[in-house]
């Protein structure tokens, strides 16, 4: 059978504070939208997600899934009605997701379709540690849901009972479109509320089965401390993964990984680490303390850091060290090569064994435009050099310690390009020291 | 009604093991004592500290409220006395503190001085989770307080009442003094119990009652391990306080905040922050990775770090970028400018749009003096640059990557100032490279 | 009576995935079965460690203990048969311990032999939180141990002893190797369980009596998230005796301490610091937030970081300051000296009161050798100076900002090694700038 999701992300989120959207804020590297997408890949064969009016950055985050507008804040049910111009004529199943209900897994989704073989409606509910104002799920003796009660409306019985409304439901589209269509909006908020598809469905005589799942999944967020704390959770679960998968985190609640971030075996992560996302690091990896990587290769053996910064583009080559203070950007550092201190190398590609030493600048910018730096293998860049690009330094060439390189260096040759010593004697000018 | 707090600081705090008095010890960048003055601020009218001798930087520190010396360490009792002279025909209510209590809150102290209004005498309560050796409060059936019984003299069934004294008291200073005056140490530490005037004005047939507090507030300092735990309690206020008013800390345990850090909205602050005092951030600002800033102010839509330090006198203009390893000292950023790569700016100001290059240092202290350093608008500065201050580089000009700048570069010129570049065939000579 | 711990480390650890054996891996800076010998240290005369075949960076990790090396995977009580052969003849008490639990404390173990003086056999136990898998302890009603049901074999009433088997037994060599020699592999498993030496002491009348230790001492290490909680465990005893011992760790948990940190009194650890092994800080030293610390000495009063990376062989002389981004290796500052900004010090010695300019960097590598800088009393080293070493700036002497530094500087004379600037209007040739 196809199965579609609804993802209902038309919300600003006004307790964000916030200009974005809500479902584009963050997690773990990514817009929380995206996970919930991310989910669903395996379940779903189809997401139709509901935006709001004026969100072009979430169009495009959610791409190249359908989007449909909900012009007015009429509530869940009006929001789920959005999709139907979408679902004319399908005769699968739909399930209606939130897209700030992000940490929902494929495994409770598949559990949550796998249930329409014993029900026409199924929905989501969770125990929460403080079940608060929920509304809770009253069930008949065999366990079908009846109905659900507001948290408001609910008696002290009710209240006491501990499973608790998620909102998410799913049926055919055949009974729900129907269900969708008939909802009133004659209640306090003036809205069309999802949740009332489970009364419509028991009115038919219809059966509505509850599944269960973890709290952490199915909280939602509406503060910036509720991001937060899906960020730990969505943390929680990669680190743990990153670790299960054979790298040490010596300190995992300091590490910070990106939904995409690959470790190989027996990558050792110190403390205070962050991968920003598209990050690759293969077996054998030590990457040290307060480095961080972004968009980037390590090839196996090498050592990052600490204080490294691999910046986008950057290929660190097998059994090479880029050390403290040290900053890559689209630069290919060749197998075995050094750079441990104090560097910015920018557009550059630097051969296998070359030695960068300690404050060596590519000067790649002119204003204008980028340029290239290329260091051949072997070569020893002496201490606080200037590459001024475009160059090229050749292979197992030299440049002397203190030099700014404007011109080609070739193979083996040594460039040296510095002032003179004087020495003056009781301390010279002080005053342009 | 006039009130006044007496804060008693007078402890050095001998399980600090530390040669500062125990309530300089620092929380969220400020010393312990003056957040408790600061939830005084709006409660009490005036505030009188009570230090130990030689304590010179405590009484610098609570300036301009008053202090008064107790010379001997006879008890909290003998310590509240001390503050007598300075309340000499004081007609209204005082409280009694304590400095090494500094997680009270403003809320709290106005419900203790409210609830004078029922009763002679308040004092403040809690119900620790491990009530351990708490002195314990023996109510009446209509919840006065009868009296406090030390755990040490306590029967099984007054150990047994959940509800602890945390020293805390509140009356008119006509009555408090005289139960003060009367107090004796006939006790067997021979002290003098603050404690002790909940019995004085029971003997009076005074009424005494309690006010609850949550136990996070009440705890008191006396070790370090103490200090850290306030520290994380104090944290976890301004972290929650700041996401909910429109900040993303996308880790917030991994962000150290000051109490006076302000940040905008739509402020990004990525892992491993440092706020030192006195910062603050305008809307829409990026805070990258581990990045610290102090005493300086960033202006919306600035995008700082990873690994920024920004320290006292900094201002980074709108829109303005300052990148890894960048050091900014005193120094004015303009808006839209770029300080990118590897950089110490002291005592500088550059101007709108100027692009300062990868390992740009800023010669400003000749060993006696600091001298500015003046960078036009427009600006480039080439990367390696070593502007040797007072200097002066006027708008849109250039200088060329790794010279050393030493005199004006007039507006629109371009300096350059480095050796001339000679290639030798055969590496030339090793060692000195 | 002479003692001797046998330590079973011959396992790989295949749920570590990891090419290195599972007791190597490493906590607080040094590996695990080293913890567990350093707790051995004060209770056994001897330590014989059980290793598996071709595991040479194991047997040199514990020299100068004894190994023998168990070729085939039989079980534990096979294992520890190995260690036979080195105990010939001997008459003392014998404890078989878990290279993998290396959390247990030398207080447990001195708990475990004393236990000795009332039973034949004697076994650590514990009451873990979640007793899941655990073998059970039956005991008779005078508390003996009676024997230990796996959890597989046990009934409902068994399973609901809280009362848990750790693994660690305690007896008379005498006794133990006639147990060990005599136990059978006729399990599902076909291992010998060591285990099983309390059966053999019950069939022979003789009586085990368990001791209760904390779960979080005897928690065993399979994956490398229980490695990770393994860490946390020691870190937190790590970082709470230092702040008891008098060192402020401003936010302890962001701190990274080695098993042989060393902090004094009134030393202030800003956050997110990590120290690697080997390091002493004296009395009043700040070390500023992200600073790296590894093998080196920091003399009271000095100022470290942040930003500040201090390498082995570093000694940071009295009142001395390291500023941001800084590395410092083999380098030995004198007191009073500071080196704040962007520089790297390797191999060099710096005279008291030496200032180093911003961008100072020690050309120390000539891409054979390292060569040493000397630095006299009171130098000024002005910003962006290259020091080309082998080379030596004299006492009070000065290096003009920008200086390539090659030849030596008298005391009191003034270097100067730069190209001299010239402006050219028009903003010059703007492609090498």
């Amino acid at each position: 059978m196809m199965r579609t999701a609804i993802i209902l992300a038309a919300g600003q989120g006004t307790r964000m504070k916030s200009a974005m959207p809500k479902v584009m804020h963050r997690l773990a590297g990514r817009p929380m939208v995206n996970h919930l997408i991310a989910s669903c890949a395996g379940v779903f064969d189809r997401v139709v997600v509901v935006v709001g009016p004026g969100m072009p950055e979430l169009e495009r985050a959610v791409a190249p899934h359908a989007t449909v507008v909900q012009a007015e804040r009429l509530g869940t049910g009006h929001a789920a009605r959005m999709a139907a111009p979408q679902l004319e004529g399908f005769s699968g199943d739909v399930a209606v997701l939130y897209g700030d209900n992000p940490l929902i897994t494929a495994a409770t989704l598949e559990r949550l379709v796998a249930a329409r073989a014993g029900a026409d409606l199924t929905l989501l509910a969770m125990r929460p540690a403080d079940p608060a104002r929920y509304g809770r799920l009253v069930q008949a003796a065999d366990g079908a849901v009846e109905r659900i009660v507001e948290w408001a409306d609910a008696s002290e019985a009710e209240r006491a009972i501990g499973l608790c409304n998620a909102g998410v439901v799913c049926g055919a589209w055949a009974d729900l479109s129907r269900w969708l269509a008939a909802l009133k909006n004659d209640n306090r908020q003036g809205e069309f509320y999802l949740t009332d598809v489970v009364g419509a469905a028991h009115a038919e005589g219809r059966r509505t089965e509850a599944v269960e799942a973890p709290e952490a999944e199915l909280r939602g967020i509406n503060t910036r401390v509720e991001l937060a704390q899906a960020e730990a959770e969505v943390q929680a679960r990669l680190r743990e993964a990153a670790m299960l998968g054979g790298a040490t985190l010596v300190q995992p609640g300091s590490v910070t990984l990106s939904w995409d971030t690959r470790l190989g075996q027996d990558v050792v992560v110190e403390p205070q680490v962050v991968f920003s996302p598209g990050v690759t690091v293969e077996d054998g990896v030590a990457i040290r303390a307060f480095s961080h990587l972004e968009q980037c290769v390590v090839r196996r053996g090498a050592i990052i850091g600490p204080y490294a910064r691999l910046r986008p583009g950057t290929e660190v080559g097998e059994g090479a060290h880029v050390g403290n203070f040290v900053e890559l950007k689209a630069a290919h550092l060749g197998a075995g090569a050094k750079a441990n201190h104090l560097s910015y190398l920018g557009d550059a590609t630097i051969g296998a064994g070359a030695n960068i030493g300690a404050g060596t600048i590519t000067c790649n910018y002119d204003g204008v435009n980028k340029h290239r730096t290329e260091i051949g293998a072997g070569a020893f860049i002496g201490s606080d050099t200037a590459l001024v690009a475009p160059v090229r330094v050749g292979a197992r060439a030299i440049t002397a310690a203190g030099s700014v390189v404007t011109e080609e260096v070739p193979d083996d040759a040594m460039a040296i390009a510095r002032g003179r010593q004087v020495n003056k004697p009781g301390r010279g000018v002080k005053g342009k020291s």
